[in-house]
């Protein structure tokens, strides 16, 4: 069994090695917070196994250490700015913040951001702006890879493009992360570099033919991932991915039809204050309503209950900060030289 | 061959039929252009198929007939109506231009309508506002029905959900309009009703069983639809289909929660002007980007090549506008008993 950790312990030394690396000590802070949260909610392909890439990305400066994005456009409720390549963590949690404030007065408010780093994962914001009783969107692109085949194509063109949301209910917060193709990026990396096969066939070959091995990402030519829905009905993740790249690399102005920078992402977010539309009792009630009636459906063969989106993912963190955070195998080995090299104390399993 | 009508004469008819019943002359002819319009798309479920139906509606009282709808809220972001079960089209054709027109100085606002009756093909709104070069969304429950299965599930719960989408690119606008589940609730009407399988087995009996016949639906008691995803990767469906729901009847304030009062929707749209954001040019430059990779990426074994969503709509469209729109087989005989009964002249086929 992999060693746990006390989930206080993992961001004290998660940050201090971005600390170490240069960056500003708020925002090494925020991204330390919100990759051990992905750990915590169990999407541990996009939590603290990220951070050895994102010190690498700081010591090479192709992410930026300190500094403030720039405000591209003001209007009120439609906000845009430049990310100047600084942590996407930090640059999102700022976002939402304004976003949710301003919600508060004129009902909603979005936020495109050009340039940001990397935003890892999108569940690990969502949960408190939901406690505050408000609807978040989240969502994000990566205009350097193109993974993803359109419907009907056989080579990847965008990326898979995750939408994520989340909204207050009474027995807890519903919260959405899925990406437009049925295999996130990092999915079938974790796949491939354990020598195993996806779930289902997620993926075409370099001539288009289905397939569930992870190693056609990888070759070259190189394959592509399938939009949900896949051969049977792809049109639609097809349309939805599309819609991202709308919102993310659109509205912020900037994306594929630029020179490369490396790793970046287009980011959108939008926060809703259901008490500014038909009023914040009248939303929950609605809410409450269907996600009683989704856990209480009689399930199919096989299956022993319906769960909601993001309920094992609310479960897992509340159990992993009174027991301990079980990292996966491969991130600790990852970290340690890092830790060496930076004089940062290995934290001690529990 | 299906018997077609020059497009002004149908809207000249059906704009008749509704007035005959009784709905206000201004409500009439937005309708019949609504439904219209989604013939002209190909959409023939959710065209002047529903015209009938709409009439019964009016004849019955179950719409209303005149009025306006009932602002609930004005924040100025985000704007709630009561629809009063005003006619969907004339509803969401007045509160997308409010959207709009307050897009262009705020940068976006979204308008939620609780009670509204149907609002039939959710493209066919979206066009014009894309020409304007503002990014446009619109989504639709029907708090009356629960037709699509959670994912696990094996009985209906809540509604396809549909989510469209339109924005500008160079070669024109792509335009997006899907379910949350694979079916529609048209496309399983219309296949059983002609005694046709689904192309895919996108329905579960009432034992929760996969199966490709539509038969399940209307029998006693009910099967289900699945989600996007199928069982594949039902859960994506799921979480957007529920997303739906939170920024319909959710944001509303009205819906499955509440007594039903016959066919309605719960409506939510948003507009976006990318001038507002990172700028217009910048936004076409992207999704023109975007579209041309996407249509010149190579194609799958069997697939000619790669379509954007709505581009083989508005090709019929166009078509349809020089030539007659060509009606589905069933739908002039459906209507020439109202037009008999209304003293309306029937179109003649051209």
């Amino acid at each position: 069994m992999n060693p746990s950790y006390a989930a206080s312990d993992l961001l004290i030394f998660a940050a201090a090695l971005l600390v170490q690396t240069g960056l500003d000590a708020d925002k090494s802070r925020v991204v330390a917070e919100i990759l051990l949260e992905g750990d915590l909610l169990g999407h541990d392909t996009h939590g603290l196994h990220l951070l050895p890439l994102y010190l690498d990305e700081l010591a090479h400066d192709r992410m930026a250490k300190t500094g403030d994005p720039k405000v591209l456009a003001d209007f009120p409720a439609a906000v845009t700015w430049d990310g100047r390549r600084l942590p996407g963590p930090w640059l999102t949690v700022r976002a939402l913040a304004l976003a949710a404030e301003r919600a508060k007065t004129i009902g909603t408010c979005s936020v495109a951001i050009q340039r940001s780093h990397h935003i890892a994962c999108l569940a690990a914001y969502l949960r408190e702006i939901a406690e505050q009783g408000m609807l978040v969107l989240l969502a994000s692109s990566d205009p350097r890879m193109g993974a993803v085949a359109p419907h009907g194509g056989r080579s990847g063109v965008y990326t898979p493009n995750p939408i994520a949301a989340a909204w207050p209910a009474a027995d807890g917060p519903v919260i959405v992360d899925t990406s437009m193709s049925i295999a996130s990026y990092g999915v079938a990396r974790r796949h491939f570099d354990e020598g195993r096969k996806l779930p289902g066939a997620w993926l075409l070959d370099a001539e288009g033919n289905p397939t569930d091995d992870p190693a056609v990402l990888f070759a070259n030519p190189p394959g592509a991932a399938l939009p949900i829905g896949g051969l049977d009905h792809g049109h639609k993740g097809f349309a939805l991915g599309l819609l991202v790249e709308a919102l993310t690399g659109g509205l912020a102005g900037w994306g594929r039809a630029d020179p490369a920078e490396g790793w970046s992402n287009d980011v959108f977010l939008q926060v809703m204050d259901p008490a500014r539309f038909g009023g914040a009792e009248a939303f929950q009630r609605q809410t409450t309503w269907l996600a009683r009636a989704c856990r209480s459906t009689p399930p199919r063969p096989g299956v022993d209950r319906v769960r909601l989106p993001g309920e094992r993912g609310l479960l897992l963190r509340a159990r992993q900060l009174k027991k301990g955070v079980v990292l996966h195998a491969s991130i600790m080995p990852e970290l340690t030289p890092w830790a060496q090299r930076m004089g940062v104390p290995l934290p001690v399993p529990i």
